[in-house]
C-alpha cells in the first residue's frame, strides 16, 4: 500500500522527480507514481485524488513546471499535506515556484527548491511527516542525515588532498 | 442571457475587475459575475464551468491574484476561450502574471495585463471576439476607438494649453 | 481564404512559430503566414492589416521577441482579435512577455505562454475562438483534447513499466 | 504540552505571523511562540530547536524575511518537518522567498507564500500533518474548508446584490 | 521651430515628463509637447513623425509606461535620435524599461533611467547632441554641471553642519 | 580623424562589440577603439575622456558587463552624448542593463539593448546623431533601412517558399 | 582622526545612512561624512580618495543608489577595504544590488542589504576589521552583540506576556 | 599558520572558488580550505568558527549557492569580517545573490559577485583588509593593480592590431 503519491504533470519532469523517487527508496518508503495533468486531464486528477484518504495514502507530492497548478489544484482537493515541486521554466524556474508556492490563504502548499535539490528534498520532507509516527523511519533519517555528513567529510578528504598536491606542483 | 461569464477568484478582486465589466456594459455585452476559486471551491468551479456552453455563454473571463491558477483551470474544463486577468500579488503581480500566462502547451489563456488596464482590455477583447459574428459590436468597438483618440485629443488640449500658461508664468 | 494571419517580425522566429503553423494545420484552419516587423517594416504591416478584416481574417496571431511590439502594433490597427505569443529575449523570454502583456487599457493583446507552448497554444486559442461559430471545428477540439488525454495516459503506462523494471533491477 | 512550535526572527515579524497562531487556536491546535534568530541568537535558536522532539512537540513553523536563514537552520538541526513562511523584504519579499525555498539537496524546508496568507497557510498545513493521526482535527479541517466555502458563498451573494442595485442605477 | 518633440503616450505621463520639460526649458531648446500613443492613436503619430525632419526637429524624446512601444514606434518611422524615457509600470517600471531598451538590431533607441531622473536626463542627452553644433548651448552645459557641483557642495555644507550638532547634542 | 570613441571595458567584450565596429564601418563613420576600464584603469579612462571633445570626437560608445560602470563613468566626464551597450551578466545581463541605464538625474547614459543588437543599434544611434548634420550620412541610413526591408522582404520569400513545400510534403 | 570615510552620492541618501553613522559614533569609531557623487563631482571623488591612505583613514563607506556606481568607483583608486551600501531605487533596490554587487574581477565592493539594515551592517562590518587590531573595540562588538541578544529576549518577553493576554481575552 | 578560512558548502563549488584559492596564493596569504555546510554540517561548522579567533585567523570567506546561508550562519557566530560569494542557482545566481546580500541588521556580510568574478575578488578583499597592517601586502596589492593595468595594456594592443589587419583585408 502506497504511503506517498508522486503526481507528474508531464512524462517530460520524470527525470527531474527521479530525485524524489530514488529518495524515497531509499527511505523504504512506498510510493505510487502517477502522471496526471491539472491542465490536460483534470476530471482524472480530481478523481484520484478523491480517493487517496480512502486508501491510506498520507500525503502527495506533485511537480509540474511553467505555471505550475499541479500542486495547488490537488491541495484544494484533499486535506492531506500536499508538497509542491517546481520543475524547470522562465527564468531558471521562477514562474514555477511563484505559481507553487504563492498560494493564497486557505489552501497550503508546502513548496520545495526548484528542480533536483527539491524534488529529492521533497521525499525528504515526506519522510519527515511519516516519522512522526513511525520510529523505524524517524531512524532512517538520523542514519540518512549522518551520512550525508559523512560522505561531505568524505568530499573534503579527497578535495584537501588534491588541493596539497595542486600546492605542490 | 449572458454572452460573457466573468469569475473572480475572491471578493478582494471586484475593485480591480470592476473596470472589466464597467467595459462590457458600455459595450452592451450581457454578463454574469460569479465569485468561485479555483482552490476554494474546485467543485462548484467544475459544476459552473461544465454547463457554460449549453447555456451558450461564449467567453469567460477570469480574474486573479497570488498563485492565479483561476483562468489555467477554467480554460482545461471547457473549450471556449478563456481571458486571464492577473490581479495583483508578490512583486507587482509578476506571481500572477506568470501564474496565468505560462500555460503549458494544450490549454490556452489569452493574458491580459496586470490590473485595471488588464480589467479593461479583457472586456475589449471579448468584445472583439464577439464581433467576428456582430456587425453592430464591431460598429461600437469602432465608435469606442475614436472615442479614445478623442478623449486623448481632449486630454492634449487642455494640457497644451496648461503648459502654455506655466510657460508664460 | 485564410482565418488566421500568422505574423512574425524575424525569420529567426520562424523555428519558434512552428509549432502553432504545425496546429494550426492539425485542426484544418486556413491560415497565412508573414513576416512583417513592427520596427523594420511598419508601413508594410500597416497596411497589410489594414486589409486584414475585408479579406475575412478573424484571428491575427503575432510572435516577436525582445522589445515584442509586434502583437500590440498589430492590435492597435485593428479590431480583430490579436493573441500574441512572446518568443526568446533577455532572462528567458521576460522582457518579450511584459512587452506583449502590459498592454494600457483600451488595446488588448492575448497573451500567451513564451516560446514553443505558447506558439502552439496561440493556434489552440485561435480555434476556440472559431469554434464560437463552427460546430466541426468543435468537435476537432474535443477530439484534441480526448487524444492529449490519450497521449498522457499511453506515456504515463510506458514509464510506469519501466520504473518498475528499474525498481525490479 | 504545544504540539506546533512558531519562530519567528523578530518581533517585527509579530504582525505577520499573528495570522498563523489565531488559524492554530482556531484547530485547538497548542502551539507555542518564541522570538529568536538564526543570526542575532544562534545558540539559544539551537538549544531550544535541540529539546523540541523530546518535549514531544511534533512541527516548526518558522517566520523570517530578507535573507530568511531561519527556516533552514531550524530545518539542519531537527528531523521534524519544518514549515517556513517568508515575511517581507525585498522586491516584495522575493528575497525571503528564494531564501527560504531554495534549500540544497538534503535539508527540506516547506516553504509557504509570501506574507499574511502564508502565515495562515502554514497553520493549516501543521493541522493537516497533524490530522493524518488526529480524526477529531481532520473533522475540523472539513468544516474549515466547508466554512471557507460558505463564507465565499456569502461574499459572492453580497457582492451580486450590489451589482444589481449599481446596474439598476 | 522646436528643435524637440516631446511626445507623451497617456496625459497621466505628464507629472512625471516635466522634469524633462523643465529641463529643456533651463537650457533655452525650443521643444513642442505632444500627447501621441503609439496604441491608441498609431495614425496620427504616424502623420506627427513623417513631417518632423521637414519642420527642423533635430530630436524625438518619447515617455511612455507599462508595454512601452511609443519610442521604438517612433524610431521605426524617422532616421532621427529618438530618447526612449521608461515611465512607471509593473516591478516600479521594469516593463516600461525592458519594452523601451530591448529594441531588435535596426532601430535604435536611447534609453533613460524610469521616471523622473530618466525623463531630467532625456533634456540633458538631447543637449549634448544639439551641443555637437551649438557652443552656446556647450557652453551652458558646462555651467549646468558646474550648477550641479556647486548644489551639491551647498547642500554638503548643510548636512555636515547638521551633523555636528547633532553630535554635539 | 575618429567621430565616434568605441571603448569596451575588457578584452572579453570584444566579441560582443564587434557587430558595433562592423556597422560603423558600413557607414564609413571612422571610429577608434580602446580597451579601457572604469574599474581597472580609471586614470587612463579620464585622461583619454578629457581630450576627446579637442581630438573633435562627437560621441562615445562604451560596452561593458556586469556592474557596468563604464558608460555612466565616460558621462560624467564630458558633454559628448554617450551610448552605452550592456554586456552579458547575471539573468542574462540585468544587471548591466540595470546598472548602465539606471543614471542618476544630472549625467544621461542613452542605453541601448543588452548584447549583440545593442551593440548593432549603437552604431546606428551614433549614425542618427551624425547625420544631424551630414546628408550624405543621412542618405547612408535611409539606404540602410530599405537594404534591412529588402533583406526582409527576401528572408519572407525564401521561407513562405519553404513553408509552402513542407505543407505539400 | 577619522577611521573611516563615509560617501554618499546625493543629499537625499542621508536618512538611509543615518544608521551607519549612529552605529559608528556607539562603537565610538571615528568617522567623516562626505557628500561625493561618482558621476556629478568624479575629479572631487578622485582627489578625495587619493589622499585617503595617507590621511591614516582605514576603510571606506559609500552609499548610492539606482545605477549605484559610488563604491565601485572609490575601490578602483584605493587599495582600502570599501564597504558598498546599496540604496533605494527600481525594484525596491535592485538595481543598486546589483550595481553595488556585482564587480568585476580584481576590484571588490563588501556589499551589505539595501537600505537601513544595510546601512547598520556597513557600520558593524567596519568595527569587524578594525577590531583585528583593536582589542578594545573587539570588546565593544561582544557588547554590541549581548545587547543585541538581550534586547531580543526583552521584546520576546513583552510579546509573549501581550500574547497571554490575548489569548485569555 | 592560516590568516583566512575559505569555507565551501558543497564540494560541488570548489570550481568556481578556486579563483579566490588561487589569488589568495598568488598574495602568499595563507589561507585554509574547508568543506562545511551550514545546513548539512552545522554542529561542526559552529565547532570550527567557534576556534578561528583563537587560531588567529583573521577573515572568513564562504562560498555558497541557491538559498546561501553559509556566510551568514558564519557572521552570526563570530566577531571576524566575513566576506560571502554566491555561487550559482536559480536565475544564474539571484537567489545565492539575495540570500547572502541581504542580511538582517546587526550581522554583517561583505558580499561579492555571483561566480568567479566574486571568488577572486573574495581574495583581493581579504588582502585589502590585511594590508592595513601588512606593508608588504599593501606592496603585493600595488604591484597587482599595475599588473592588471599592463595586462589590460597588452590585451588592448594585441585586438587592436587584429583589428586593422581585419579591417584591411
Amino acid at each position: 500500500m502506497p504511503k506517498v503519491a508522486v503526481i507528474i504533470g508531464s512524462d517530460s519532469d520524470l527525470e527531474l522527480i527521479q530525485a524524489c523517487l530514488d529518495q524515497l527508496k531509499e527511505f523504504g518508503i512506498e510510493y505510487e507514481l502517477r502522471i496526471l495533468s491539472a491542465h490536460r486531464t483534470p476530471e482524472e486528477l480530481s478523481k484520484y485524488v478523491a480517493q487517496l484518504e480512502k486508501r491510506k495514502v498520507k500525503i502527495v507530492i506533485a511537480g509540474a513546471g511553467l505555471a505550475a497548478h499541479l500542486a495547488g489544484a490537488v491541495a484544494s482537493q484533499t486535506h492531506l499535506p500536499v508538497i509542491g515541486v517546481p520543475l524547470s521554466g522562465l527564468m531558471g524556474g521562477l514562474d514555477a515556484l511563484l505559481s507553487t508556492a504563492q498560494m493564497p490563504g486557505g489552501i497550503p502548499v508546502g513548496t520545495m527548491a526548484v528542480g533536483k535539490p527539491g524534488a529529492k528534498n521533497s521525499a525528504i520532507f515526506a519522510a519527515r511527516i511519516l516519522a512522526l509516527s513511525n520510529a523505524s523511519l524517524k531512524g532512517k533519517l538520523k542514519k540518512f542525515q549522518l551520512k550525508m555528513k559523512k560522505n561531505l567529510r568524505g568530499k573534503e578528504k579527497k578535495i584537501l588532498k588534491l588541493q596539497k598536491q595542486r600546492n605542490r606542483d
